[in-house]
């Protein structure tokens, strides 16, 4: 009899088998086409065991089962379970391990627990590579159960300076939206990334080789991270065919699946400001606008301004910073917000360790936020941390100097200028919502608050 | 036999009550508070006849009975619905005037057509002001029937150059849906009109009666406007009582009813780009954060650099502008996509020419975009018309230069900010969104584009 069965065989799933596999659990694997199944079964790997049915796979595992469900979000996953439905037995255990939308996690999970089967939402990052040497692994479901599906959980996670990266989050659907968020995260640092670059470029001058080599300078400190790593790779990468570089190939138009826009209509639905993310998730939609075509023709290009490379390098360098601290931290914030609504009791402190090895989003950053959290466990905004607060200091007049400078030279920056807009709107003792407030009343009745006594006001206003 | 009903007296209730009985017809009103519907009677108005019950009121109606519901949108709608449907019968005409969410609208008319009632949700902008004397108006309902109400809401409506501003907008919720995001269009101007302000105000070191002035100033041509109209003027007024500037004693915090949170979803959901809508509405959410009252006191203000005030005023009216086009047609490019989405068939000029007078977002711009689907009823984006394009090059470089040294002084500016961001990134040849697209391949193998040939392709990258 086998420990666990992974159903969905595709680059994820099989990675994910196979880290399964390699840590000494038998694993019986199923794949709706019988040839992805077969294609694993070729890696020859001693601990994997192919099924050809969910009945077989169902017939093989050691009860109370374990099963791992690695197919696409959405109805795949209904299907899969309605099928399974008719095998399972009380106290089998379910994991969706896809990036499942959160509410339908809540959902499934409350369906399952009527017939006796405990169904985890497991959210999973770190892309192939991660499902199969060490992903961050975010499993939200029954507390009561966890400590049967714990062992295997932690063993094929990354590990960061030994600890696995993987925490049980919470009940229900806790795991899925601590995933849907990571993406959100890792939507606005991609995007910071590309405005470096193209301030790096534009403004900068540099060429892709220097520029490799400034990132990968930046792969240290403060902003060590996988993304800053792998865009330091792609920038020095020749493409096979024509032996030139491959970034210039590739076409200029981002595609997404889903788990940022899910990320913006859940801040917004929570009235919570993660701008970072929403400018980043919009950034890859204008991408594919068609009205680029006209007006790339007919509007004409900025001259800018001369600038001194090593020195406005070194301002990115921090403006990147500021905006990596705003769009963590926003997206931290998002999690507490969630953790008070659904009452979750969400750890903060834990979710920023298993984020630093192993998903995406890892980068020394996530160290002082767990810091952060430990310091204050129920802080709304950590940026109002000292630790954040001192390096805004530091690196919040750069990303001025930066965001000036890109727009006079025409770099479009929805992220950087989101990060500076959020960072003056907390700053600042006046965002002149006293004149929308007086606007309001003038053509609405709507009322006023005033700063030198309590209540509400209305003005007879002369019109 | 009174010629129309309004359940509802509230401020908007009763000057729409008064409006029509200006206008000749018999109006009877109703409120569930007593006292409220007597204040209407002191009022005097020949044509204006009280109802104390929902049943004097429908039974006091010609058939088939005309019904304006002014109550608050949300339960109570449905609540004064359910109250009424014992008494209505087969053809009367239900019309909802408040800011219901326009799929709840939806909802309601369909419910209602079964019982044989003609149920229209209407759309009425204008404030206080406009319902009293002329707002502009919105229907949306049963095409066939709308001949029966038309000559009553033509008459009450705003008229631009004798033509009232009241149009047939479509079917079900599109009259609703179109007021929606008109309130939408209204949270990002009177936001660009915030920036302009704290710039001329903390860059350009007017004072408010000066700023009165300019804002006076540009009441005229390309931007001239109610929100500028009053603008000005709420930058005059004294406090009653401090003989203080008002403007100078509101509390900088803003408040919103749920129009703007509706167009920000919808535009997600649409998968379109109101970015303007969207940074707007943010605002008005931070500026009641708490992290506020920490960070004003840790972070501090930058230096700025010294401006020719009066030359960095017409700036700022050009930036306004170039904002105020990009916000608008944005907006309008919602109704195009929520019409071909929907069915709907809306007719963006007529959509335009109603806007020119009675509402709150009347403006000269609306004549422009108005020219603008004469001319190309069907454009997706009004950006790319050359109206547009030409005003965007006079006004562009203005915009650079104010965001640019707005971000120097520490100026929070999301809408002028969004608003160059958007503008760049549809004017710019490179969005970086390669990167993404590299960076997706290499962490997921999500594949990518490539500009010199079709298809999809993966590159086994060097990790």
């Amino acid at each position: 009899m086998k420990d666990i069965g992974v159903i969905g065989l595709g680059v994820m799933g099989r990675s994910l088998a196979l880290n399964l596999a390699d840590h000494e659990f038998k694993v019986v694997g199923y794949n709706r086409t019988k040839e992805v199944t077969e294609e694993v079964v070729k890696m020859n790997h001693p601990n994997f065991y192919p099924a050809y049915s969910l009945k077989d796979l169902i017939s093989d595992l050691k009860k109370p089962r374990k099963i791992m469900i690695m197919v696409k979000a959405g109805e795949a996953v209904d299907k899969v379970l309605n099928d399974l439905g008719e095998y399972l037995e009380d106290g089998d255990i379910v994991m969706d391990g896809g990036n499942s939308f959160f509410k339908e996690t809540q959902r499934r999970e409350a369906e399952w627990k009527e017939k006796g089967i405990y169904y985890y939402g497991v959210g999973i990052s770190g892309g192939e590579q991660g499902a199969r040497f060490g992903p961050s692994l975010m499993p939200g479901g029954e507390l009561g159960t966890y400590p049967q599906i714990k062992p295997i959980l932690e063993s094929i996670s990354a590990k960061f300076e030994g600890e696995p990266c993987c925490s049980y989050i919470g009940p229900n659907g806790a795991g899925h939206y601590v995933k849907m968020v990571h993406n959100g995260i890792e939507y606005a640092d991609m995007q910071l990334i590309v405005e470096a670059y193209l301030l790096l470029k534009k403004v900068g001058n540099f060429k892709n080789k220097q520029l490799s080599e400034i990132f990968n300078s930046w792969n240290q400190g403060k902003t060590k991270s996988y993304l800053i790593e792998i865009t330091s790779k792609i920038l020095s990468e020749k493409d096979d065919e024509t032996g030139m570089d491959l970034i210039d190939l590739i076409k200029d138009a981002a595609k997404q699946k889903g788990t940022g826009k899910w990320t913006v209509l859940e801040s917004i639905n929570q009235d919570m400001n993660a701008s970072l993310i929403l400018t980043a998730y919009q950034a890859r939609g204008i991408s594919n606008d068609e009205s680029r075509v006209i007006l790339q023709k007919s509007l004409s290009k900025p001259l800018g301004r001369k600038v001194d490379a090593i020195v406005f390098a070194k301002e990115v360098h921090k403006a990147y910073l500021a905006g990596k601290i705003i769009a963590y931290t926003q997206g931290f914030s998002l999690y507490k917000d969630a953790s008070d609504r659904y009452g979750w009791n969400l750890k903060l402190e834990e979710i920023a360790s298993i984020f630093r090895s192993g998903c995406i989003i890892q980068s020394s950053l996530l160290e002082d936020i767990r810091k952060g959290y430990q310091d204050s466990p129920s802080s709304n905004n950590l940026l109002t941390h000292s630790i954040f607060i001192e390096r805004l200091q530091e690196t919040l007049q750069s990303l001025r100097v930066v965001t000036s400078l890109g727009i006079l030279h025409g770099v479009p920056l929805p992220t950087l200028t989101g990060a500076i807009t959020y960072a003056e709107q907390l700053r600042s003792d006046s965002l002149g919502a006293n004149l929308i407030q007086a606007q309001r009343d003038f053509f609405g009745a709507h009322m006023f608050e005033r700063k030198d006594k309590e209540g509400e006001f209305h003005h007879e206003w002369d019109s």
